[in-house]
């Protein structure tokens, strides 16, 4: 097994540019997964792993191998890292941990498969890692059966992502597409386009939500684009008292994904409890 | 008026510390808020200024004194800061912005108000601002009565929590209390105590929820504490789906607070629409 002493080592420098430029991730496709439970649950849901890094102080290498075991691939190169070392490429350190270099998937539309009453949630140019992470997180709580990720102005595999959805982005069908080969998909499938917007007319609460639904949810500061607005079935609100009159996308995300889960429990859709 | 040209002014590095420091807050009694809708919400809800800080190139002299006339307080001090100085004490320059120092407010758990089923937020422990200041924004929204900060583990006036909440810190009453405290003020209202809890039995959406609710949240790693899960009349749990189990505790807050909107809405509570 190979070991890593020092921070000059070049293997060392490409994992710190991997985990902190999006555009090396770009050019090399490849990205960094920190964390024994984020690593299984990308390891599980079949993305393709590399090199394993870990720091043999605080991490068996008993506890590497159970982890690999949870791939359908042969195992990553793995590779052991002094802690000094460890410290400065890891988030969390002197507590077991992996770094996992995986490779990007292709993942694309057609490969999505839908279950009968389809909820896909549609996400145009969220701003923030931390916002992106919480909201799949929240997807993967709600059952959602795809997130299209459409114009993204943040980069899905940034690390600050990943930790947020706590690897909710592995457990989930998350697919990158332009808004135009979004809505065409949807309008393919039948599935019925869903938009918050403040100056909608009606309240979430008069929504009948148990069929297929595509909730497509707006950047932090913008909102929705005209272009989904105009491809909008139905526009709806929540309705909000207070005086500030806004809440953060992620919240309001929250309360739109279960109120859907909350229709289909009441209607008694198998599998929903 | 005074006008300050250098970073090296003490009032500037006063300001720096108000904003940096929590307990240089603690210590002064005071706090900075950036941002003209923020510092309005605050001065709209009777907060204290006591200076007021501008940039005159970016920011005109009218819009100031318009803000200070939603006070019912004297006008505070009005300082002009050069465009360098301002750049570097402010979140947001080269736009229309104001740093106002405003005296903590004494909020005494007494002089809460409250209607006749009222919705009151326990949050325990929330550590991080963005967190919190998601939360404050999502309870301004659900027409939250009060909202009581338990065993505080971050600052209320932290700047990345009233930047975070939109200003909401300002609209709601919120009151910093022990557990204990707030546990006998909420027993003696006879308000009962919701709390969200992993092992519950009870979904979410058979709870009745239109009477006096409330609702506590715990921390975001640790969740609710032993002393108010033993409090609680009901323990909830919100139904999840998908292999993570787990949201962020704003999303959870939102998802709790929005059903007791829609439960009342649903009742046709008056001035809930």
């Amino acid at each position: 097994m190979k070991t890593i002493t020092s921070f000059q080592n070049p293997f060392v420098k490409k994992i710190d540019l991997l985990t902190t430029k999006s555009r090396e991730r770009q050019r090399e496709g490849l990205f960094v997964v920190e964390g024994l439970r984020e690593a299984g649950l990308a390891l599980d849901a079949g993305y393709e792993p590399r090199q394993l890094l870990f720091d043999p102080a605080f991490t068996d290498l008993e506890v590497v191998h159970q982890l690999c075991s949870l791939s359908v691939f042969a195992d990553p190169e793995i590779i052991a890292i002094h802690s000094a070392v460890f410290e400065k490429i890891a988030y969390r350190s002197g507590v077991p941990n992996v770094l996992v270099v995986f490779q990007m998937p292709q993942q694309a539309l057609e490969q999505v498969a839908l279950p009968e009453n389809p909820l896909v949630l549609v996400l145009e140019a969220i701003e923030k890692p931390g916002n992106l992470g919480a909201i799949l997180r929240t997807a993967d709580a709600a059952g959602v059966d795809a997130v299209l990720v459409c114009d993204p102005a943040t980069d899905l595999y940034n690390p600050n992502t990943i930790r947020a959805s706590l690897g909710a982005l592995f457990t989930l069908p998350v697919v990158s597409a332009s808004s135009e080969i979004a809505a065409a998909w949807l309008k393919e499938r039948q599935i019925p386009v869903f938009a918050t917007y403040l100056e909608a007319s009606q309240s979430l609460y008069s929504c009948k939500l148990t069929g297929p639904v595509a909730l497509v949810m707006g950047a932090e500061a913008t909102g929705i684009s005209p272009f989904w607005i105009e491809r909008a079935e139905t526009r709806i609100i929540i309705p909000m008292q207070g005086k500030v009159d806004s809440m953060n996308v992620s919240a309001s995300t929250a309360i739109l994904l279960f109120e859907v889960v909350r229709q289909r429990i009441m209607q008694g859709r198998p599998g929903s409890e």
